[in-house]
C-alpha cells in the first residue's frame, strides 16, 4: 500500500468529519497505538488496538471536532516506516501530533495539546511587550505591582493555585502557570528554594546528563557541567525562582486542606503564624516519592550504633574509620555507601533483592541520544526531544528499552562480570527492559554507577547479597540467614512510601485511598501490578479526588509534564469544556 | 569576473600562503574594508582600501600564520555581491569569518577570533563533566571549593582580573571569564547586584527590545516582555551572578589602583575595612559614561528649590503640582519629563540642541530586524546576529543607517510633523544617518521615543528650544536670551563625562590623559572630532596604559563585546604571543 503521509491524514480527517469512526479506525494497524495527551481526552490516554481507538473516538470525537489537519514537516523514512509532525485544531486548542505509517496504516498516532486557541500562552512571538509606551499617570511599575501582588496574596488576593512543595516540579509548574497567566503560589517548607538540592548528602551529583535536566523556559547555559553538582542546582533554582518572578513562601509547610465543595480551604504555617488560604486548584510537587518509609526491624531501638534512613543521611565524615552498614542497593544505597567510603567509614552494602545497574557514560552515550550535543547539532533542541520522547508509547518504549540493554550489556560485559564477580545482585528487569522502565514502573530498583560499582567490584565496599534484615540487635544487624553484621552506623536505604500517602498527612486517609498509587504502568512485574494501564497512575492528570493533582519526576518528567498540569488548570480556569475521557484511576490501594 | 567565494579564498589563502601581500592585496576593490577583531591584529581594526590591507598583512601576517581557509556556509547572493561565512586557523587560534564579493573582488572581509587552539572555551561539546565519575578519599564538593575559592579570594589567592563595576558590562565580561577559565573579581558599589538598574528613576524601562538585549550564554526566556522593566532586569543581572556563580563583592569601592611594574595594586573599600588586591588586569566596567557632568551654572548656590543632575533623579512624586525644568532633551531628559509629568507636575524642558528622535516601535520593526522574532524564526539567533553586525565595518553601518532613517522619516512623516510643531528640535545627525550613529559617535543626543513625544507634541510637557542656561536666581533659571524660567525643581540632564574620566580619580589624571576619550569613530561631527578612525576609540581593546581595558555599553555591545576583552586577557594569561597592531590610541584629551 502506498499511502503517503499526506494521504493518510487526508482520509483520516475526511473520516472524522464526516463521523466515519469506523473508516478511522480502519485507518490504523491491528495493534496501533494511540496516544494522547489533552486533545482528545482531556487525559493522559494510550489506547492499543482498533477496538480500544474505536471506543475512544467514540467517546471523545464529538466534543474535541478536530479540523485542520496538515503535515507540519517532512516525512521522515526510518526502515519501513515513514513519519511526520503534524498539526490540527480541536474546539478548544491547537493541536500538535506525530504520525507513523507502516504499509500506508498507523502505527503509532501521538496527539496533544499546544496551545489553547483563545488563551495561547504569551511567549516568542506573542510575549508581553512588558510597558505600554505611553504615558500614564496612573501608572505602577513592575516592582510596584509585585510588590503589592505579594502583599495580597493569600491575604486579599486567593491563589488559583496552591503548590505543596517547591522542588523542580513545584518550580517548573508555577513558571508554566504564570506563563499561562493562571495565579499560583509555592508552599515550601525550607528555608531557601533550592534546599531540597543543597539538603541531600553531601556528595549528590546528578545522575542524568545536563541535555535531559533543563527547566522549562530557561536552558542551561552551554558552560553547564554535564553533571551538576547538588548545591549548584540548588543554586541554579533559586536564581530561576528569582528571574521568573515566582511566588513562594519558604519555611511554611501545608497542614491541612479540606474541600469545601466549591474549593480548597488550606492552612499553611509560616513562621509568622497560620493563614487560611482557598485554592481552587490543589497540587501535590512534594517529589517523586512519598514519605520516607518507617524503618520497622524488630529491636531497632535497642541499636547501640546510629540508625537512620537515607534521607536523613547528609554528610559521613563523623564516621571515618568506623563500621557502616547501608542496607539497600539502589540509587541512595549506592550513594551514601560512596560517601561513606569517601569519608574513610568500613562499608558493607546488605542487598536483599537484584538491581539494575548501568555505568553513567554508557548510559549517556546509548540512552540519551536524543539529549545530547549530538543532537542538537542535528536540530534536536530539548523541546523537539520532549517531543519525540512523549509521541513513544510506553508499550513502544518498553520494547525499545530492550534493545537498548541487549546493547548496553553487550557494550558493558567486562563491567557486569567484574560486578558479578563480586557477589552483588543485578538485573536488568523481568523482562530486561532496564533501568528506566524499572524507574516508571516502581520508581526504585536501579543505580546509574558514578564511580560505586567499581568500589564493590573491587572489594572496597564489602557486599552481603541475597540477604534482607531480620532484627537489630545492639552490636548491629541480624540477617535473614542469622547472621550478625556489627555496625557503628545503619543507613536503610528502604525507600519510600507512594507519592499517593501525602495526602493522607494533609486532606485525609480517605482521599489518599480513594487515589491509589502514583506511578506504574501496570506492567504486571513486582512492584507494579496489572492490567496494563499504558500511562502512569496518577500523575499530571485528573484524580479521584477534584482539583487535586500530582506532579513531579526527576527535571525532565517535571518540565515536560508540567505544561500538561498547566494546560488543565488553565482551561479549567477559563471555563473550556475539558470533559474527561478514560476516567481518573480507581485507588483502593 | 566570475571568481566564486570559494575560488576567492583559495586565491587569497594561496597568495597568503606564498607570502605574496600585494597578491593578497590585489583580491580586495580599491575601497575594500576588512575589520578583524583580534586574529590578525590582537586588536579591533578596520582598514579601509588596498594600501591599507597591505600595510595590515604587512605588520601582521608573519606572526598570524593564517591557514586553514574555508567556506563555512552557503554562498548568499544578495544584489550584485555574494556572501559567505568562513573559518581559518591562525598560529594560536581558531578564527570565523565572513566574506563578501562583488565582481569576483572582496568589498569587504571580515576575521575575527572564534576561540583559543589550546585554551578552547569549556562550551557545548567541550563543557566541563562537572564531576569524576569515580570515587575519591579527597573529594571536594562545588559548594565547599566554591566557599573556599570564596574565602580565600582577595586574601590568599588573587584575582587575575578586577573589574570596577558590577552593571551588565562587569557581569558578562565575569562570566566569558569564568568559562575561559580565568579568576576574576567584580567590585561594585552597590549592596546588590542588578541595583545599578534598582537605582534608577521609578518608570525606566529598557528603550530596545529583549532580541537585543540577551546576557551571553542565558538568553532571556521566551516569555520575557519585549521591554524590560528596571527593576526585572535588576532581579535578572542578580539571578544570572547567582546562575553563573560570579565572584562579586558587594556595597565596595575601588580606592586606587597603581600599576606596580608587575602588576596592579589596587585597595577595595569593603565594608569591614580595605582591602589590597594585586590583580594583572584591571577592567574599568563602570557604565558606558563617565562621571556625570558637574552641574557649573553660575549662581546654582543660590537657587531656592531642588537642583539635582539626572543621574540622582528617582521619582518625581514629591513634585506633583509643582513647577519642573528638566533641561536637555536627549533620553534622560525624555524619561525624567515624562516621570514627572506622570507624579503630575507642570514639566518644561529646556532644549539647547536638536536630538534625533525615533519611535520606538518603528525602530524595532525597522533597525532591529535582525533582532527579532522573525529573525529567530529564520535561523538568526542572537550569537548570529552579533556576527552580523560585528562584520559590518562602521563605514558601510553608516551607510546603512542613513538609508534606514531615510525610511524612518518618511514612514512616520505625521508623527515628525506633529513633534515639529510643537517647536521641539529634533535631527538626524550631521549626515542624516541617525540615532545609532549618535549613539556610537557621541553617547549622546537621542530619544527613542517610548511615549514622551507625545506629551510634547500635545503641550503637556512644554518646550523653550534652543535656549541655553546662562545662569540660576533663587527663582529658577536664566534662559540664554535673558529670560527667567520659574521652577521648584530643575533636574540637569547635562550628560556625563568620557569614560575615561573614571581613570583619574582611580589611577591618575596622567594615565586618563594618556588614554584619552572613549567612544567615538572619528567621524568629525561635533562631539566626535577626526580622523576617521573607523573603530570605537578605547572601547575592548588594549589602551595607553598597559594591562587597563575599558568594557561597557548597552546590553548588546557588553554582550558580545565581553568575549572580545576576555579572549585578549585569557591569551595574555596563558602568554600566547599577542602583537597589538594598530596601536592604542594615543589621547591627549
Amino acid at each position: 500500500m502506498t499511502r503517503s503521509p499526506q494521504d493518510w491524514i487526508t482520509a483520516f480527517a475526511d473520516a472524522l468529519d464526516s463521523g466515519d469512526i469506523d473508516g478511522a479506525t480502519a485507518l490504523f494497524h491491528s495493534d496501533a497505538c494511540w496516544r494522547d495527551l489533552l486533545s482528545f481526552t482531556w487525559n493522559i490516554q494510550t489506547v492499543a488496538g482498533r477496538p480500544a481507538i474505536r471506543a475512544m473516538l467514540h467517546g471523545t470525537l464529538a466534543a474535541t471536532a478536530p479540523r485542520d489537519w496538515h503535515l507540519t514537516g517532512p516525512v521522515e523514512a526510518a526502515g519501513d516506516s515513514q513519519s511526520a509532525w503534524l498539526g490540527f485544531a480541536t474546539a478548544s486548542a491547537q493541536g500538535i501530533g506525530r504520525l507513523t505509517l507502516r504499509d500506508g496504516l498507523a502505527s503509532v498516532l501521538f496527539t496533544a495539546i499546544a496551545d489553547l486557541t483563545d488563551h495561547p500562552e504569551a511567549r516568542g512571538p506573542t510575549r508581553p511587550m512588558g510597558v505600554a509606551h505611553q504615558a500614564s499617570r496612573s501608572r505602577h511599575t513592575w516592582a510596584e505591582d509585585r510588590d503589592d501582588r505579594r502583599a495580597r496574596l493569600g491575604r486579599q488576593d486567593q491563589p488559583h493555585v496552591l503548590i505543596i512543595g517547591g522542588g523542580q516540579g513545584g518550580i517548573a509548574l508555577a513558571a508554566r502557570l504564570k506563563s499561562l497567566g493562571v495565579p499560583a503560589l509555592i508552599v515550601e517548607r525550607n528555608a531557601r528554594a533550592g534546599d531540597s538540592w543543597r539538603n541531600r548528602y553531601r556528595s549528590l551529583v546528578l545522575h542524568d546528563p545536563v541535555w535531559y535536566d533543563h527547566l522549562p523556559y530557561l536552558p542551561f547555559p552551554p558552560n553547564w557541567p554535564v553533571f551538576c553538582p547538588k548545591d549548584k542546582m540548588g543554586d541554579w533554582l533559586e536564581a530561576y525562582v528569582q528571574a521568573m518572578d515566582l511566588d513562594i513562601w519558604l519555611s511554611s509547610t501545608v497542614e491541612n486542606a479540606v474541600w469545601t465543595g466549591a474549593g480548597w480551604q488550606v492552612t499553611v504555617r509560616r513562621t509568622d503564624g497560620p493563614v487560611t488560604l482557598t485554592p481552587t486548584q490543589l497540587v501535590f510537587a512534594t517529589g517523586a516519592y512519598g514519605p520516607p518509609r518507617a524503618i520497622d526491624w524488630p529491636g531497632a531501638d535497642r541499636f547501640a550504633g546510629t540508625l537512620i534512613h537515607s534521607s536523613a543521611y547528609q554528610d559521613g565524615r563523623a564516621f571515618a574509620g568506623k563500621r557502616a552498614v547501608v542496607v539497600g542497593a539502589a540509587s541512595s544505597a549506592h550513594d551514601v555507601a560512596a560517601d561513606l567510603w569517601e569519608a574513610g567509614a568500613q562499608v558493607t552494602l546488605v542487598q536483599r533483592s537484584a538491581i539494575c545497574v548501568v555505568q553513567s557514560q554508557t548510559l549517556m552515550e546509548l540512552g540519551f541520544e536524543m539529549y545530547s550535543e549530538a543532537a542538537l547539532a542535528r536540530g534536536i533542541d530539548v523541546d523537539r526531544a520532549d517531543l519525540l520522547a512523549a509521541a513513544t508509547p510506553f508499550a513502544l518504549f518498553t520494547q525499545g528499552q530492550r534493545e537498548l540493554y541487549a546493547r548496553i550489556r553487550a557494550r558493558d560485559a567486562d563491567f557486569y562480570a567484574r560486578l558479578a564477580a563480586s557477589g552483588f545482585l543485578f538485573d536488568f528487569g523481568e523482562d530486561d527492559s532496564g533501568l528506566m522502565m524499572k524507574a516508571l514502573r516502581t520508581a526504585s530498583g536501579y543505580y546509574i554507577d558514578v564511580g560505586t560499582s567499581d568500589l564493590i567490584a573491587s572489594g572496597q565496599i564489602g557486599v552481603i547479597a541475597g540477604q534482607g534484615v531480620a532484627a537489630m540487635v545492639p552490636e548491629g544487624l541480624v540477617l535473614d540467614d542469622g547472621r550478625i553484621v556489627a555496625a557503628d552506623l545503619v543507613v536503610a536505604c528502604t525507600g519510600y512510601q507512594s507519592m499517593h500517602r501525602a495526602v493522607a498527612g494533609i486532606v485525609s486517609e480517605a482521599a489518599a485511598r480513594a487515589i491509589g498509587p502514583c506511578w506504574g504502568l501496570g506492567s504486571g512485574v513486582r512492584g507494579d501490578p496489572g492490567p496494563w494501564r499504558g500511562e502512569l497512575r496518577n500523575m499530571w492528570t485528573p484524580t479521584a479526588i477534584a482539583n487535586l493533582w500530582f506532579h513531579g519526576g526527576n527535571l525532565a518528567l517535571s518540565r515536560f509534564y508540567s505544561r500538561v498540569v498547566a494546560l488543565q488548570i488553565k482551561a479549567r480556569m477559563e471555563g473550556i469544556a475539558t470533559p474527561v475521557w478514560g476516567g481518573p484511576d480507581q485507588g483502593g490501594a
